[in-house]
């Protein structure tokens, strides 16, 4: 196999995408693969490495090209880093078509993937790729952009949730008044502009069939935003799979070994999402067995 | 991660070792991980892909460091191939554990995954690998090579099965003959002959927990030598595990998408072996998680 790492823009370096591409064989099957864009969480102020690697691989050993996309976050001085990190979930996927047949990649099968915030990242294009925010900024014609699929865990969906319901000395607010800040350029965002980051707030229509997954007990990120994310979904008639396990906190990952820095980490029921998930995606990326 | 290749003698570029390693980050679990080595199968003539990338990748995505070991097969007028094949596994281990601190490998949890011959091959090597046909090609203690675990999908196991049962006009003995040259050096080997290169005919105490797997309906490589090797096993008082599905043909592989080439080897009921493997596993290569 291969795995390369290149900057998705000049002049930042830090701004990535890792490719993680199987290796051709005469004894494998043939053609170009359907793939997988993981974009890891972190509260738009850092990337976890525990949404990134081990992800790529579960994906990748169902048969998927991975890719995994560090997108812009946290900027010195705590500056709005949107649409600048949705954009960059573009910049990704341009990459991957425009190397296509290089990468052996099927350009008209490529799902993202997202965590907490990188969750909230690609529900966010899910909803923009046809959008001028994102076709004007990387000239392109939508078709470009377009996602096959969206998977998100433990998503950011419905900023009401946080902006309308949490009193202002709540200890959770010290989470989230950076990340408004980081997602619309306020601490105290308007109304208004906390719609506009909130998937769920919006018209869904446009989504690709979606994926999404969370813990009831999850005290950072309420299991509301999955759930309300569903209901946009089934408002606008897309098809959508949704699984909320009764237990586990924010941020399980794999919720294995694998991800596990702690053992309380590691959940079996919750840890089922990954492989739900690839029964789910195997419905619309099957590969062509001939008879 | 990183995927390198290597070659296991310095005269047969052929012979090569490729590691698939974790990457390192503060966010993933630390330390050394254990590790799989992989042996394809392909009868001692060739190589099966089918039977590496694709399973590395699983063992990977585990949490585990995965190697592939290319080692001798066919020989330009069919000369045989024994003990070099099995050696050849030994280089692959010395190769890993003098490695390990660059590679982050537990070495003392390398388990061995081998298929159909490759199969045949790891049951060998974990009879061998404290016997002189080893320690003294390898000039190494036995314990640099002893390995951790065995897990052996539709092996050769029992030479009588093939040798003493079929009549020499049987189509298969057309597979079986060169095969028998490959590990024996004769078309028709004696019965003291096959019972050399027959795990399943051999005392099996010195062998790590064994995981075995096979079908029923296997037309090449009977199931009976997967019941033999684990009646093998159970005499000698030797942890093990063995599933034998009631469906599907040889070198099913891991049965699904990633290793099919025709619908008919896609098999729900067979491609769960890899985890029920992965959970055997982890009862020995479960990696230090903090409370």
């Amino acid at each position: 196999m291969r795995c390369l790492t290149m900057p998705l823009r000049e002049d930042r370096p830090e701004i990535t995408l890792t490719a993680y591409l199987w290796d051709s064989s005469p004894s494998l099957p043939q053609g170009p693969r359907p793939a997988v864009l993981i974009c890891p969480g972190g509260g738009y102020m850092y990337l976890s490495d525990r949404e990134a690697e081990p992800i790529a691989l579960r994906f990748m050993a169902m048969g998927y090209q991975a890719f995994v996309a560090r997108y812009e976050v946290y900027r010195e001085g705590g500056a709005c880093v949107y649409p600048d990190a949705v954009i960059d979930v573009g910049r990704a996927m341009l990459t991957i078509r425009r190397n296509a047949a290089d990468w052996q990649v099927d350009g008209s099968r490529v799902a993202l993937c997202g965590f907490s915030a990188g969750g909230h990242n690609v529900l966010m294009y899910s909803q923009w790729w046809n959008k001028a925010v994102l076709t004007e900024a990387l000239t392109c014609p939508a078709e470009e952009l377009r996602p096959a699929a969206c998977i998100a865990g433990y998503p950011v969906a419905d900023g009401s949730v946080v902006w309308g319901e949490r009193p202002a000395d709540d200890p959770i607010m010290g989470v989230f008044r950076p990340y408004a800040r980081a997602i619309t350029g306020a601490d105290d965002p308007s109304e208004e502009q906390v719609r506009a980051v909130s998937p769920a707030m919006n018209d869904a229509s446009c989504m690709p069939p979606t994926f999404l997954w969370a813990t009831s007990e999850d005290g950072l990120v309420s299991a509301r935003h999955t759930l309300h994310m569903a209901e946009a979904l089934s408002k606008a008639g897309v098809p959508f799979e949704a699984h909320i396990f009764e237990e586990g906190g924010h941020g399980l990952a794999l919720a294995d070994q694998t991800t596990s820095l702690r053992a309380h980490e590691m959940n079996p029921d919750a840890a089922k999402w990954i492989d739900l998930c690839g029964a789910w995606l195997l419905k619309r990326f099957a590969m062509a067995v001939p008879e």
